[in-house]
């Protein structure tokens, strides 16, 4: 077998959009037992299901990819050999509807920044899709960085999903929207890792046990691990 | 094409089991896209994904069943041309876990007795299932009355799953089980109708704008509806 072709996460997105033209393909989710097939029309696990096709459309071409060992780890591929670039989230939402997956757990994802700030630096490879008469398609593809997803709300300095008043996942905002709406995604990095620590202080009773410094040492270690500031 | 033939729930098990020998077949489910396709490894879905397969089954059996034109109501399946009988619902589990589905909601079941208590007579067709190496198969099937899958429970007159302190879903015991467990299958339908009825007292603030006359309300209309006693 030919050695597989190591690509960036943009190369990959070109690729599916442009050359594979996945928008104009159609789909479908089947269960086969014994001789007899079903097709589904839900939306259930459609995310899962998408993710799996990614990584079988990835082999075909003969990418260089791996996944974490434990599947429900941060990220969903690895398009590097090292652990530190080509970081790759997918993340799915129905077309007809407001994205509302969730772009990470709050303080898991507050706490892993400590250790690895170059998380900020990852990919998200975003699927819109439909589902219509059991038929699956991708009506959207983008490819964006996670403060480019987040973005502000009325009540809190990031849009967040709250759970008993505390900070629960950190949400999507509509970043695709045209029309002039509140909520906004950040302008940079910067923004997004301040409003990060502006939660923090908001939520300090539900955040103490490591918010202390964490802006600063969050901005350190990116650019010591990094060599750019933040 | 043939008139479809009509079948009870008890023919349809054993030709599933008996016959088609559903529990030695092995399937999957795939996702497609263009001309790539990827197997599925999870769980999620595998219950609708598993009541779509059933219904291709009575098609290619050119078996008689109706679904409801909303398929989020109940029963799943009808096997009649009448709407008070050959009611069928779908169920299904991990064979490698607890039964964890829920029967019904408590108090829209409840309700819908008072107006319609030949629901007691509805059969459930149960199939636990294991996904490993994104090979699909069923460990087991069974065919229920609603009173064979539910039971007591330590802190209720019926196995329930609570939210907020207020009776939510009713759900299975493990019916199946041959060790000495605590919570066991009603004997009976009346001792399942009467298990309901004594959990409309426990939880009388949360029941009270059905409850009044509801054991009697429904044992009459299933003598009525039926001929037959409770």
């Amino acid at each position: 077998m030919a050695t597989p072709i190591k690509i960036t996460a943009s190369e990959l997105y070109n690729e599916l959009v442009e050359n594979f033209k996945i928008k104009e393909k159609i789909g479908s989710v089947e269960i086969k037992l014994g001789d007899i097939t079903a097709k589904y029309n839900g939306k259930d696990a459609i995310g899962d299901l998408l993710q799996e096709w990614l990584g079988e459309w990835m082999k075909s071409k003969n990418y260089y990819f791996r996944t974490k060992v434990n599947t429900q780890e941060f990220p969903d591929f690895l398009l590097d050999t090292t652990d530190d670039k080509g970081l790759l989230e997918i993340k799915t939402f129905n077309a007809d509807a407001t994205p509302a997956f969730d772009i990470a757990n709050f303080s898991s994802y507050s706490k892993s920044l400590l250790d690895k700030p170059e998380r900020l630096d990852a990919d998200y490879l975003i699927f819109s899709y439909k589902m219509e008469n059991s038929e699956l398609s991708v009506v959207n593809v983008w490819l964006k960085k996670v403060w480019e997803i987040a973005g502000t709300s009325g009540t809190n300095p990031i849009c967040l999903q709250t759970k008993d008043k505390q900070p629960y996942n950190i949400r999507p905002i509509k970043w695709f929207s045209k029309r002039a709406t509140k909520n906004k995604p950040f302008t940079s990095k910067l923004k997004f890792v301040q409003a990060i620590a502006k939660t923090h202080v908001k939520y300090s009773v539900y955040t103490k046990s490591y918010n202390k410094n964490w802006f600063k040492i969050v901005s350190d270690k990116y650019f010591k691990n990094t060599g750019v500031k933040l």
